[in-house]
């Protein structure tokens, strides 16, 4: 398992994919943004070019192509789109990816409320993924309660990132991928299933981002700083 | 609707309950604490008098008498006896209360993990209260995410209380009794049926204080200070 390669951002054209690009991008990484379309990808990835300048490690493919080139992949799809693209990257995700979803299954995914989840036969959106992709993959829940606002944002991102998995070392990149974002804490959310608590959580921020009309976040209080990971 | 009477604290003599009574008897409210047995109440009541001092407003007695006696209840039971004490208490309960639930359905209540919650049939156990309590009631759902221990403690409760009510006065009047403890921030969660959420949060942390062995809250990031009640 690689650490130091590219991160795939799949469907990094959508606000928080681009979001996260976009950080990622700032902090150094190489990112490649994928798409349904090459083209609007590669647009993307032009547009965080203008943003940061020409030397920034960011390019754009097809969601298929960024799956066959990366062994860090971040999903950013709506919930209504999750099920049947993982169904249709599924050859081309490499063995010992590591898959790290991002995704809420709220109900505006079928025309309900965005301050309501819908529930997944799975237990989570993050559960689903996994038993839709191979057993070699690493799944890992991460970045569900950080809205895109805060990401393209210019400050620092007033929000932890709750990072649950079954595989440590998985969780552990994870984590310092997340702590690349200024202002972002990385915490060990324990494995996997806990995505179902950490997915819902975000229909109950969007409901106090709606009632006051900002952009709002969570922090977990009285971790020792041993909880927490440096950039 | 009174504000100003004694708040009832049903199931006071438990951890998380005393740890609220302790902490309104500390702002000068009066509360009586609620048992099964009027006695054990009122040792848990004396015990606060020893040490916030004799004349603290703290008195105790069985949970029907503190029903009969209040408009404003605090159930903080396990919820493997919250059903049927509601359904024990609710003849006693006065037509126009607010029932305030501070219970979380965690699996450890029928052998299972306290990392993990319950299902619960009408979706939380505080909308379960509802459905069980007359509809002249006002049921809210706070203090679930406050642990026993921070309440206890000497310092300020790092913990935002998520309020969740279907009725704008039941909540406005339980903010204002959140606010009461120091370094609580108690916020408009939105309609009961967000309880859902709320209650699972509990989960999660416990996961978090058992793996950093500490007490952990949660804060919500970005509100205007147009979202905070003043105590």
């Amino acid at each position: 398992m690689k650490k130091d390669g590219p991160i795939g951002v799949i469907g990094g054209t959508g606000a928080q994919g681009f979001g996260l690009a976009l950080r990622w991008a700032q902090a150094g990484e190489t990112v490649i943004i994928g798409s349904r379309e090459a083209e609007r990808a590669q647009q993307a990835a032009e547009k965080i070019k203008k943003k940061l300048g020409a030397g920034t490690k960011v390019s754009g493919d097809a969601n298929r192509a960024v799956c066959a080139a990366c062994d860090l992949l971040v999903l950013t799809v709506p919930f209504e789109a999750h099920a049947a693209l993982l169904k249709d990257l599924k050859p081309s995700i490499r063995p010992g990816a590591i898959v790290v979803d991002t995704t809420v299954p709220l109900a505006a995914s079928v025309g309900g409320r965005a301050t309501r989840t819908l529930a997944v036969w799975q237990g989570s959106a993050a559960e689903q993924t996994a038993e839709l992709l191979s057993p070699e993959v690493f799944v890992v829940a991460a970045f569900e309660n950080v809205g895109a606002k805060m990401l393209t944002g210019e400050g620092p991102v007033e929000c932890d990132v709750i990072v649950c998995g079954d595989d440590q070392n998985a969780v552990k990149i994870v984590r310092h991928l997340a702590a690349q974002i200024p202002g972002v804490r990385a915490l060990d959310g324990g494995p996997l299933e806990n995505a179902r608590v950490v997915e819902q959580i975000t229909a109950l921020l969007i409901g106090f981002s709606v009632r006051n009309k900002t952009h709002c976040g969570i922090r977990i209080t009285g971790l020792p700083p041993s909880a927490l990971v440096s950039r």
